[in-house]
């Protein structure tokens, strides 16, 4: 793996954080630059050690870095990414870490038209859950988890290489697919479980929170994520996420008229082959 | 609490083998035993140390007993009840471990009224997730485990009370109610995200799981749980989950409506108002 002069990490939060410490601790760069909006998320990043030096200006961040990591909110990464270009130096790379992808890649390739020699490749590292914010990063956050990098017909092949490179140096395993495979992927995987867990943990009776167990805070778990952040997922992954719902819609549908007609044989059919493929699952305890 | 002469546990898994264990630990019986369908559970639970002693006939497993646990699947609970009746010493009291109540309860208390001076209590102490098998059994399970005990017109109020008291001396904290009221609200803090995530697990494409992270797992562990027994528990309570899914129903499809007209405002209020519900729940992680 190569090693940076200098990358810069443009919003320092849990996935910043985490991947701030992470080059640090493998020595993957010079100098891990972060870019904040706001003095007191700095402070609370260079308490956490999360990056070498923290900046509030986006010009100043991003001057001579190799690689630029935009990790702010799906809504912002646009915007951000065509920031950074403009004050990138030549050869510079920048990717980010956003779960959707289609939305931001297709934005970001238009905006980069323009400046020569600086090339984006479109990035998702998958950990994380329903905590936000620098103090829970961790150096080994992305060690094992899945990576999606995004390939497009206009990308640099020495960019998506370097890229693809970068995240395995960093312990994740890295897949290459398009924009829109990724994100009809990553609806069934996560905005789906997201959507559902907020709409039950929306549905339940506030009372009867006291008889919950285990098994409901296991399913709802991630419905204590961030609402503005999964807001943007959802608006900016709108086909996936509508595909997702449907199949899953099917599905219960044809649980509920099995139990509609007392068809135990079918109800146990339709659970059992939902078992099979969650137990095959090689994640969670 | 009253110590008994001998409690007797019809149906010894991860529920009636950790009632065991917490049974020997508080000392709250002379003798544990355990009524057996097959020899080799026997075995595995006298290994376990589950029990004092394991019985294949039920008739001299209930002998004497001064209270009588049926923790078999939902489906057995209304045969094994009876069945104990028959042959439990007068002034005996049984109980059950149950997920749904109404069915189980209306049934008991039917069949009940011939035999004199037998009583029954239903009860469902919430514990456990998508283990089942008394090799996960533990003295600790039900502490601090909500636990429900029905309160019917024709309960015995003395029963009621030995019952009620059982629980609390296993460390659970109990909860009186009618049998069609526990049904309802269990039906959304428990059977809602148990049909939901066998939804999303059978729903998925298969070579999606590989991009699978922490909240996919969380969010569809109980889709491991075993679709015999949740087959059981879904058409016993049929009137519960048809209800709470019409209500988890409404919620996404408010949702998906916002999504729509890319209402991120409305998104974000209706993920908000979710995560508020869920980040107020006492227990998980």
């Amino acid at each position: 793996m190569r090693r940076f002069n200098k990358i810069t990490i443009i919003g320092v939060g849990l996935m910043g954080g985490s991947i701030g410490l992470a080059v640090k601790r493998r020595k993957l760069a010079g100098e891990v630059i972060g870019v904040f909006r706001h003095a007191s998320t700095l402070k609370r990043a260079m308490r956490h050690k999360a990056v070498d030096r923290g900046v509030m200006d986006i010009k100043e961040g991003v001057k001579d870095a190799g690689l630029i990591i935009v990790a702010s909110p799906v809504r912002s990464i646009p915007r951000l990414v065509k920031e950074a270009a403009r004050w990138a130096r030549q050869g510079a790379i920048i990717t980010d870490v956003g779960s959707t992808k289609a939305w931001i890649v297709s934005d970001a390739e238009k905006n980069l038209k323009r400046f020569r020699n600086i090339y984006f490749v479109g990035s998702h590292p998958m950990a994380g859950s329903d905590h936000t914010g620098v103090e829970f990063a961790r150096p080994d956050l992305l060690e094992n988890a899945p990576c999606i990098v995004t390939k497009t017909k206009g990308v640099n092949k020495r960019a998506l290489g370097i890229i693809a490179a970068f995240w395995r140096a960093l312990g994740s395993k890295v897949s290459l697919m398009s924009p829109a495979e990724h994100d009809r992927h990553i609806a069934f995987i996560s905005h789906l479980p997201h959507l559902v867990a907020y709409s039950i943990a929306g549905a339940v009776p506030e009372k009867d929170l006291a008889y919950a167990a285990e098994g409901f805070a296991d399913t709802t778990r991630v419905a204590s994520s961030d609402p503005g952040l999964w807001a943007d997922i959802f608006v900016t992954n709108k086909r996936g996420v509508t595909e997702s719902i449907r199949a899953f819609e099917r599905y219960y549908k044809r649980i509920m008229r099995h139990i509609a007609k007392n068809d135990y044989r079918g109800i146990v059919k339709a659970l059992a082959d939902a078992k099979r493929r969650r137990d095959k699952l090689f994640y969670g305890k």
